[in-house]
């Protein structure tokens, strides 16, 4: 194993650890948590690139489901290309980037700032421009990341988005959802050694394929934007992440032995969407990689990899990104790619 | 030329025809723009899959930049499967669906109506289910669409969003935008028998990929997305589109000269972001095809479809979807696949 690829793996693993440094500073966002929820948002605008934007994905679904607070991942270019205001008072931006650095991403978040809302940053750089260009911030602790492809920093981010959505909903839920990532950070410990077994002959058997949809249907489409990133990222494929309900509509069309489907489950009732979706998938020939917590309630599919119910089901995202990152890193390797040293890339995202 | 072809290539002629027969109906749109504008809405919700979907991209662009109403595309999931309120009184509900009989846009529709929201359909659906929840409709009347991949249906869509929130921007600013909607159509007119043309070698240089990205910044995000759609579903493709700022942190690690990049360019500010990831995806080795009304501007590319200026810049996208829909066909054409017959698909969207 190359050094690079030893780093993602270490990374992957480490992602328990890290997000137990995030519960240690539980009370500092719940502080901020209580000090935002006083304010009654009319609205949350979120803005962020890439990984980053898919916790913010999660984001918008937490911030409803416990606080119920309407979000939407804004559009970026329009104050800053557009000269359209970045927001108005009374609302709430939130701006997302592992590094803090990434110049678009501050100069919105200064843009919403300036035109009057509460502008809260999340990020791992502690001391970074979009820490400075805050009202509020939660630094994530997750330790330097080295690996291109982020994993740490993506579970520590939907931790603490899922900490904020329940502080803000109130002292008992934010209290609950405390405990039950601290649960959560167990049972990731206990099923990444099973799981990274599971993976290599997946892995292994799909080595011939270019292409993937990712799908889910609620919160878990985090999840499958997610995966498709990873998979684009480190393992080179033309992944991309699709809504199961969108995906049976025109994209089926594409699939066949050599155009497999990474199918997030939860178990709730987005399930029969995706049960749906994965019935069309290999009637049309595709291999189906079913995951999540209800994975082995997707019938049919070519392979299994289950990962344990979280103790509050909004927490599951920080389970089932776990075997697509290592499915990811698999992948790469029975490619014959370098798992953890992508090519062409730079980790800050730089806007021209 | 089957006959599945030669419908596919008849609905993407058409377009500019469809267009007209809804400037015929602007009366209509005008008077229930003013009816929202009045109304003042705090907030607008918009839902819909696939191609419907990225019109209503393009409509989060348009409302906010003509109308100055944010609106953001809203998850059917919340409201149908986890029981948050779809909407809230005093904000507006669009859903968009071209037969106007998705299962889950109609429920949705029907939710947020229900929860006190003005609910509007834009569909193409004169008599379905999707008009008989609103309070008010935009017809497309687009005619029959054969096809299962959309062409005509989606540039109705966006012409008629474009069209709505110009008129609630005033009586002026909708007057304006139906005189440039015509000049547009003209204009598609002259331009896509050359398109045609133009499309066909580039078709062939590239029969051997089958990933793909297309790329934009800023309201032409709606295009890229759509490109990458028919690309999927009439070509095959693992094609996914990214902002050109997100392409270039870690998705640009996949690139080579067997994965293409699709740019879609504007001539405004956005340029540069385009122009920095056409730079990086040509340092990657990867073919470019730089298409939009600034293609000519993008140093370096492998290819160039440019399409004319839109009379209103907010209309570029009924242009720069022109050659991506063509090449959609061509490249179908080049790699032996039937495009007008899709296989494994329906044309309704249906939820389980």
């Amino acid at each position: 194993m190359s050094g690079a690829a030893a780093t993602l793996r270490a990374e992957i693993r480490e992602q328990p650890a890290a997000w137990r440094r995030l519960l240690a500073r539980d009370d500092e966002i719940a502080a901020l948590a209580r000090r935002l929820a006083a304010a009654r948002p009319s609205l949350v605008r979120i803005a962020a690139h890439g990984t980053s934007d898919h916790a913010g994905r999660y984001a918008t679904y937490a911030l409803r489901l416990l606080a119920g607070w309407t979000a939407l991942r804004d559009s970026m270019s329009l104050p800053l290309y557009y000269d359209v205001p970045a927001a108005a008072p009374g609302e709430l931006a939130i701006a997302i980037s592992q590094s803090g650095e990434t110049p678009d991403v501050v100069a919105w978040l200064t843009a919403a700032r300036d035109a009057g809302a509460t502008a809260v940053a999340v990020t791992n750089g502690e001391r970074s421009s979009l820490v400075r260009a805050a009202d509020g911030a939660i630094a994530l602790h997750a330790g330097a990341e080295r690996s291109i492809a982020a994993t740490k920093t993506y579970t520590a981010t939907v931790a603490a988005l899922a900490l904020l959505a329940a502080h803000a909903a109130g002292p008992e839920r934010g209290r609950a959802m405390a405990g039950a990532v601290a649960r959560t950070a167990d049972l990731a410990e206990e099923a990444l050694p099973r799981l990274e077994h599971a993976v290599e002959p997946v892995a292994d058997m799909l080595a011939g394929v270019d292409r993937l949809y990712a799908i889910a249907r609620g919160y878990e489409l985090a999840t499958a934007a997610e995966v498709a990133l990873k998979l684009t990222e480190v393992a080179y494929l033309g992944a991309k992440a699709l809504t199961a309900t969108s995906m049976a509509h025109g994209p089926v069309a594409a699939l066949d032995r050599t155009f497999p489907v990474w199918a997030v489950s939860a178990d709730d009732a987005t399930l029969p969407a995706v049960a749906e979706a994965v019935k069309r998938a290999r009637e049309a020939g595709a291999p189906v990689v079913a995951t999540g917590a209800a994975a082995a309630k997707l019938d049919g599919a070519t392979f299994t990899l289950a990962t344990p119910a979280a103790p509050d089901p909004l927490l599951s995202p920080l389970l089932s990104i776990l075997p697509g990152q290592l499915f990811a890193r698999a992948l790469a390797h029975a490619k014959g790619i370098d798992p953890g040293a992508p090519r062409h890339l730079r980790k800050i995202t730089s806007a021209a």
